[in-house]
């Protein structure tokens, strides 16, 4: 605490995200990292963008939103490009999301969406997932400004049909759904191909997970142009070049590479399902997920204990200390051999 | 305008960035880019850290954040890091700048400085230059909670020595001082070595300018802790990732670099000498400049015709159409060449 401290800073509750272990050694199952290297054009692309580093570069990224428009079928006034998804979620809270009636998100989601709302004293509502942790579309009719799901949901993995998230957007088209699609390259159906036709939805990915590119700080939205616009106000009330050269550049060869990116995102959904029926094999509950990491708790392990005895034999995975949630272990589905690893320890564990 | 904009995105001006023009060709003394390429120990460093980009980076930019504190003389959690200096400015405005009294700044001076205040919503006063386009410290003695200034000034190059900076800072403890030394190490003095005497000053740099590094954006601040606790909090509500990983490798190198510094540093300063005496040679009012770049207007010509007439002849320069400022240029220190071209063209327009 300072007099110096402007009068939010001391309601904040930072989010505090995946341990970055300073030691090797460990398996890192404890971030939803892509377990490959990323495309190979994506670091010719960097090699080659050293040369403009003295200069600023573009502060649209224009390039790079040429190649997901073009990718996702959008015009690039329907892309907007930022520093990771959490700075375009940080931008969508405070330019879509601060309204006088309530924000909906579900009790159990990403947990930074409420320290947003602490950020720009934003109004919201969580809605309980039902007991089987999925988002039911009914209790989401109630007075509100905007929805903002994951989809796939984090830490559950649970994916909604795009079927579910038209009926949202369709039946209330002054209220903006932000379907936050950080895992959806992992066998969930994106709402992309729904901008098209509604002005209330915006979607948001990022090439961190399917385009093993977390390390470049890359995400973007799409979203019809008066969406966009509202982020690019912020955005450049802002931080006029939230992107780097060289993260502009690998991204968009990245985006291009389709064939690195279908091969990888398969491999990493065929160890997914080798990695659900093992852990079902010793007893684990494993929530269905769609993402590159699967939910799961033992009914006779406390979530701590196992997370704790896993961290010790050098594996790391997430635990959240949070109602509903305590006993489960969010793990990131790595290379065969890494959930291997995992599986002879927890077989050890309980 | 769209009925899901949050009510303070129709309110903003954002800042407009000098032009990065898409075509070649055209000689860049718009923008206060380094004319030189980058120390090479940053681009190895930059092609050494490609192995990391399937991870997260450090969260806290600790190798960064220790060589920063090493070449400066300060302990590392003193430092904070960013996504430009311009993200850190953002971070300030809304961490350490929101109270009941004002902040002040010139009239003259940065022109993102407002465009913060509108985005938080923060009570300022605007101090107005003398005559001669310098701060006066008698100015600033009304009531306020925080002074924030450019030093040297932008866009007139002025600087203000450190006993000065040490005056403000030390005749009232409980007001904040920000100082942004974007352009200081072209011969200004910096404000970092009151950091360890004074718990009311903060300090900004930028690796954009005397680095070289405008395109991969990284700036830092040096302050006693409980102002950097005050930027952690925030930007951790923010966005935990700010820097990607090879902005982390390559600023550390550049940071480390100090004979590329030094020699590169002198040569921008010997070229500006040179520009300043031939603009002078021509006519042009040059204020003395501590940055990398001039301010200079001619007595016979209006700014806008004479920066119009050398983008014409394939040079830009910058022009703000403001008040007070509207007939000067300011004109990036270049290369010998660079700055021989704008004199040749120069020489034609006056």
């Amino acid at each position: 605490m300072s007099r110096f401290w402007s009068p939010v800073v001391h309601t904040l509750s930072p989010y505090v995200p995946g341990e970055q272990p300073k030691q090797g050694g460990l398996i890192k199952l404890n971030t939803n990292e892509n377990p490959y290297p990323p495309s190979p054009r994506a670091l010719a692309a960097i090699a080659a963008a050293v040369d403009r580093l003295r200069l600023y570069p573009d502060p649209g990224a224009g390039v790079l939103r040429e190649a997901i428009a073009a990718r996702y079928g959008v015009t690039s006034d329907q892309v907007f490009c930022g520093n990771g998804s959490d700075e375009i979620l940080a931008h969508t809270f405070q330019a879509l999301l601060k309204h006088d009636a309530p924000l909906l998100y579900p009790d159990i989601t990403y947990s930074f969406y409420p320290v947003y709302c602490g950020l720009y004293d934003i109004n919201y509502e969580r809605v309980p997932l039902d007991a089987a942790m999925r988002a039911q579309l009914a209790d989401y009719r109630r007075p509100s400004s905007a929805i903002l799901l994951a989809n796939p949901n984090a830490p559950t993995g649970i994916a909604l049909p795009r079927a579910a998230i038209e009926e949202l957007v369709a039946e209330r088209p002054d209220r903006l759904v932000v379907i936050d699609e950080a895992y959806v390259d992992f066998g969930a159906e994106s709402a992309v191909p729904l901008v098209a036709r509604y002005d209330n939805l915006l979607v948001i990915q990022t090439l961190s997970k399917s385009r093993a590119l977390a390390g470049l700080r890359v995400g973007f939205a799409i979203g019809q142009r008066l969406l966009i616009d509202a982020l690019e106000r912020v955005k450049d009330s802002f931080n006029s070049y939230p992107l780097d050269c060289l993260a502009i550049a690998g991204a968009t060869a990245a985006i291009a590479d389709d064939t690195w990116f279908e091969e990888t995102r398969r491999r990493i959904m065929t160890s997914r399902e080798k990695l659900v029926h093992d852990l079902s094999g010793l007893g684990f509950e494993v929530l269905p997920s769609a993402a590159n990491f699967v939910f799961a708790r033992h009914p006779r392990r406390r979530g701590a204990e196992l997370a704790a005895g896993l961290r010790e034999r050098g594996v790391l995975v997430r635990h959240f200390n949070k109602p509903r949630i305590e006993d489960f272990l969010r793990i990131t589905v790595g290379t065969d051999e890494e959930c291997g690893r995992l599986i002879a320890l927890a077989r050890d564990l309980v």
